[in-house]
């Protein structure tokens, strides 16, 4: 990773991590629940959606302190993440190199954390004070994320996703999955920067089509380094796709093609960036280290 | 139950019905998904959250069809339902009579038709087509319900319900979990109605306080029909809340304490109602309902 980019990701990251530890300074009752929500929150994740969020809103021009709706999609990031980890679902016991969430406070507290999070994502994108940000604008936002996240967005992915394991390698349905379990999510973060900027429509569009280009790309390199990076690197067990015959893109592709597809997806989103400025950079920057993470 | 309440209820109750159906006329893929998510939508529910959200929109002179919102609050309790049924919350195999989601999709696909009624919610209440409502009057709806529903609402309601099984009986613990876990989505159910039509803030107050008020009375006669009723009544085991130790009004006061406690709060929410004319007839009738049925 170039410096550069090194220095906006960690500036944007301290702005988002500052956040959640002042929406939590008054502790959740019961306590349990508050350790087990800031547990996850902290547990190092890299606030890939929520700076992907903050540098399409400053792509569009956008100049006010659009954190807090940002990091409400990291609530929901962290929510899906605590519910995927459950025994019922991927079964995990580490993410990020941790115990993941049900493996510390059991699997009952690990469900309302997740429910808790989702719901508060709500709570902080209906509240328009944090940043002035005009009603008509935020009720969008929120169905744009609500779509994403919803029954026919990530949750539909992941639930193809849990029916498919063991399945025969399928095109069609790794293509549902990832469009939908990692992509949507991905889309509409980039997406709620360009809207609560007020872009162009065709500004919205464009960075649509960009956030779910490496979206797509970004799920397609992780299924790659589940094969090929060690189990240090990864913060989980290594090869845990493959051996519970999980629905990926080398399953069905192969390394190579989806090397290449990978690397196809991330010049597709550079491209649909061609008319924006130098503010759009750190969006060139990042997509072009999706595809660096696995060459 | 009087003739006129009951046609009252059957009215309203065949209108979200149908709302339902409409929602899910293009099925969710994939079909298990689809299939988990209508099974609990239509399980028998009494739709008594979004009757009194639009009972309370009635009060307040409301003339809109605000089904899709009110029915949006069905999503919510829906979810909550089958979650707190699964095994690592309440472990209950049946529901109003019938086996529990979990029972018949399995664990994953219950927890992932949970989350995707959940988000589902928000995005009715983020569309202001249904009813031409206005954008702030809308977030400030999500506002009440994301915080009536997250962590320092239902959710953590559950989660204290969830830790305080089994412990000494305490009331305010039990205060607690009944204001949380039941009272909190039933005060914003009819705060909703009132916040819909836009009524005044001494309006929107008084339904809060109703809500509220029977809210809890709600919850206190669950408790007590937990020991009194059969389990055929019930639609799930007689004295399963006894059984696990669960965190009662009985339990720390005992049954005719509770019994005064619930006619006590019904009287006070009749009293809020005071200054409605006969509009609000629906919800006094609800009201006095809530306590007959356990005497």
């Amino acid at each position: 990773m170039n410096t550069e980019l090194k220095k906006y990701l960690n500036d944007k990251k301290k702005g988002i991590d500052e956040f959640i530890k002042e929406y939590f300074k008054t502790p959740v009752i019961p306590l349990i629940l508050h350790e087990s929500v800031v547990y996850s929150l902290t547990a190092g994740g890299k606030r890939i959606r929520p700076i992907l969020c903050i540098a399409s809103y400053e792509a569009c021009n956008g100049n006010k302190n659009i954190i807090p709706y940002a990091t409400a999609i990291e609530f929901i990031h962290t929510y899906s993440l605590i519910h995927d980890d459950l025994p019922a679902m991927d079964d995990d016991d580490l993410r990020r190199g941790k115990p993941t969430n049900h493996k510390v406070f059991g699997e009952g507290i690990a469900i309302l954390a997740g429910d808790g999070l989702l719901t508060e994502a709500f709570r902080i994108l209906s509240n328009p004070l944090y940043a002035k940000i005009k009603a008509d604008t935020l009720l969008r936002v929120i169905y744009e994320i609500s779509m994403a996240a919803g029954l026919r967005g990530m949750v539909a992915g992941q639930a193809y996703d849990l029916i498919s394991e063991g399945k025969e390698p399928n095109g069609e349905i790794v293509e549902f999955i990832h469009l939908h379990k990692t992509a949507a999510m991905i889309r509409a973060s980039v997406k709620t920067g360009a809207l609560l900027a007020e872009a162009s429509e065709d500004k919205i569009d464009r960075l649509e089509s960009y956030g779910e280009a490496i979206g797509l790309a970004f799920q397609i390199v992780d299924d790659i380094l589940d094969i090929e990076s060690t189990t240090e690197e990864m913060g989980k067990p290594q090869g845990s796709d493959m051996q519970r015959g999980k629905m990926t893109y080398p399953r069905v592709y192969g390394i190579e093609k989806s090397r290449k597809k990978a690397k196809e997806l991330v010049d597709k989103a550079l491209e649909t960036l061609s008319i924006f400025d130098e503010k759009a950079e750190p969006l060139r920057q990042i997509a072009l280290y999706i595809v660096k993470r696995t060459s």
